[in-house]
């Protein structure tokens, strides 16, 4: 193990990290005013502390950059848990300070912090509006810088990183099976993703104030455009309204659906679509299986949904076609894409919609998109290697070969997507198990802890609006759960594995 | 496709339906007073028209012997829903001429059929103690045969079977993810593994038994000791009394749940220890997990179901220590080993045994026994592939192998192992999604998709104590998942792929 180059990169995470909290920290100097000078300096102090503790540990030149695989993982590990574990001591200062503006409890802070970067969006908050506009901020910030990823954002950044520790990092921090090249040098693919990122939020971000500013939709402000743009580009999912997004217009729900949907979608499609090679967009087979799966999706749960509440009459509500139709589509974009925006209960929903839902919250969206999940790359390949299995079953002597988008896909890919859903159902039904201490009901714990590890945000049965109803030991160990999810958890699982940390 | 010779065992396999029909024949003439002439005739018939047809099929000599693969999992899925199909018309006959005491409806008589034969014991029966006598054997009798497999005791009965189909046929029936032959002869094998299997079951039988004869427990009488030892001796589950084993003496359920843990077991262990072979019988890490499991559950649970009931008394019963004990390895033993026969009702346990008890139900008894489930030696093999795989991402360059029981495991294997999950886990959902449509809640859904499966038995939720809350529709696929849950999945989806029927 480069003890050296961790200790290196761990401070250049401080300093970005002391850097990117400037943006919080003006968000608190223009409320300064009505929430006073503790919410400035909750963030002020930090800022100064990480970025000299920061410059200490990283100035000294490294004789030794020698990186493997096993310091990528480290490194993109420790960076995630080091992020959210600093990230959170504003929510604990205005917390103790003012109460309800912040998070007092470390325990709290660090869940909210860490569901933050991993896009998640379970909260452990119980009245999202009381809280300062800068922690309001803070936290849909924090779903647009990890949704394309931290490190990737320092490569992009940093003129020094060579071409071969930027690839483990990259890979180790890359959601997906594979991890492709957009041109040959690693550090411009990252600096074309983050442009691509950066101008579709633009985007985004126009579209839904407009509708504040025609007056289509007038409770979507200045404030909540940024929020709700940053919170639907990163997929992450955090609210500043109580009733999420019910009470906004169509039109603002239309939007963010749509908006969620373009998230979910592997950025290499767009850099394509740029470049006018719709030929190779065409072959790609997970957007075709992306599509697919939300068309049937929606269609289902629209006439499922419509035909309980206002065909068969046996609730209390009814619902229009178009209003089953909309909530169907924001409730299906905001699951696949993971990002956990409701502009409807769904947990009252008919059996076979949450049957559905739950089923997407396990699928999520593309690889090399900012979606958690188990991924529609991954899916796809599963049920090619199950069918070619059964193929041989029949025919043992005739090898057959997987194919994807029109390459034969090699035996340690598919190997390796198999192994990721073993673990992945360990891990899902292992943090189910050990959070059942709490004698929550099954339906909670289980879908707790899918959400989590898939970051998509609300859980069905009493986790659906906050986590509160878990111990302190149960948030840490979801915590854990979504920076692992995050990391597709390789990474992390291999910190815990003592040979890592030998020198050889 | 070899159709001569699946016309030959479909044949065979009514002829042996037939023989084995006498035995029920039996009890409805024993007790003819009660029941009358119809309870007699529904066997009776159908044993003349199975036996003639059979002999029909059958009775030409085949030109064509070769058999590969192909058509031993189309045989043995074959076999498998005819005789649940077959074997189910004595119910539908005495259901139509006495009511309860039969099974009138056709989806209803096919599901308890299969649930018989794949030894999983879900019932559709409202009132088990109304059935006639016959019925309530043929059902529990049906676990007996199954439990070892229906071709295997061809195999060992019929003279004139070749060693290279025979081996076809036992891959496809055996559960595992191996076949070990004990000797060079496979039919040799089964017979030793039939005769292992009815000592076993005598001695069973006999203990039961000892209990009424001796005063010990007045209610299990000849007829019941009977039932529950076959029952148990298949991993079974149905049960003649409505509170199932609750109101049996304790020494009748240590009995039994010592009885489940046996037939868990791989059978090859006892072979081994009739030959002394005690130093294989160490080294077999399938076992050592196998118990490492049933302790740390049993302990957990009586742990948490004491403290629960009695020292928090926050419920209004009370239990002892023994009880608990009693009860958590009685529940435990019962799943593990996929019988499903229940001494409490472990459904309003707290959450952590729940969910302890479903991740049983995934896990299953250990191959080569007549326990159903994922198989105790895969999820072993799962957990040493995932850690190798970490090992592997460490130190690329280093090729790690997997050991198991001293030997180095076979890439394809593993592979296997692994696919099986997969499908495993997409049969398991895809059957929860569809079952959704009759608007049953999340948790009876999934853990009676899960308890067919795995061929369990009880569900949680409205499906505890049997599937009446389901659709025709619903039941009829928990039948065909209780039959791919019997056969591990892949022979049965085999028969649906349009490849296989053709002539090569």
């Amino acid at each position: 193990m480069n003890f050296s180059m961790i200790k290196n990169i761990i401070g250049k995470i401080m300093v970005l990290l002391s850097i990117l909290m400037i943006f919080p920290l003006i968000v608190s100097i223009i409320y300064f005013k009505d929430e006073g000078i503790w919410n400035v300096l909750a963030y002020a102090v930090p800022i100064v502390v990480l970025f000299v503790v920061g410059i200490i540990l990283s100035h000294k030149k490294l004789d030794n950059k020698k990186m493997g695989a096993r310091e990528g993982f480290v490194i993109v590990s420790l960076s995630w848990l080091l992020m959210s574990l600093f990230g959170c001591i504003p929510f604990i200062i205005i917390g103790v300070v003012n109460g309800k503006q912040g998070i007092p409890n470390f325990f709290d802070a660090f869940f909210e912090m860490a569901s933050g970067f991993t896009t998640t969006g379970s909260s452990i908050v119980d009245d999202v509006e009381a809280l300062a506009k800068s922690v309001q901020f803070w936290r849909s910030f924090s779903h647009w810088i990890g949704g394309m990823g931290i490190l990737v954002f320092i490569l992009a950044l940093i003129p020094e990183s060579n071409e071969g520790s930027s690839m483990h990092i990259l890979r180790a921090e890359s959601p997906g099976p594979q991890v492709g090249k957009l041109v040959s040098k690693m550090k411009v693919t990252s600096r074309i993703l983050y442009i691509i990122y950066f101008v579709i939020t633009l985007v985004l971000f126009l579209f839904l104030y407009i509708g504040h500013l025609t007056g289509i939709d007038p409770k979507m402000d200045l404030f909540k455009s940024i929020i709700y743009s940053l919170g639907t580009a990163g997929t992450g999912g955090f609210s500043v309204d109580s009733a999420g997004f019910a009470e906004f217009s169509p039109y603002s729900q239309y939007v963010v659906a749509i908006g969620m949907i373009v998230f979910a979608i592997n950025f290499t499609i767009y850099y394509l679509a740029i470049l006018f090679r719709f030929k190779e967009i065409w072959k790609n087979e997970e957007l075709k299986a992306f599509f697919i799966i939300l068309a049937i999706s929606v269609v289902v749960i629209t006439i499922d949904v419509y035909s309980v509440y206002t065909v068969l009459k046996n609730r209390d509500v009814t619902m229009t076609l178009e209003e089953s139709f909309r909530h169907s589509l924001f409730q299906v974009a905001s699951i696949v894409s993971t990002t956990g925006y409701t502009s409807a209960n769904f947990t009252v929903w008919p059996t076979l919609s949450k049957t559905l839902i739950i089923f997407l919250t396990i699928f999520g969206g593309c690889a090399g998109s900012t979606a958690g999940g188990f991924k529609i790359s991954r899916v796809v390949m599963l049920f090619k290697t199950v069918f070619v299995k059964i193929k041989n079953m029949i025919s043992p002597r005739k090898v057959e070969t997987i194919k994807y988008n029109g390459t034969t896909l090699d035996e340690s890919t598919t190997n390796g997507v198999q192994s990721f859903l073993i673990i992945y159902v360990i891990v899902l039904v292992g943090c189910a198990l050990l959070v059942s201490i709490d004698g929550n009901d099954l339906v909670t714990n289980f879908t707790a802890s899918l959400t989590c590890i898939s970051n998509v945000g609300p859980a069905f049965g009493k986790a659906f609006a906050n986590f509160n109803c878990y111990s302190w030991f149960s948030k840490l160990l979801f915590t854990i759960e979504m920076i692992a999810g995050r990391l597709e958890i390789f990474p992390l699982l291999i910190l815990f594995y003592p040979k890592t940390w030998m020198k050889r």
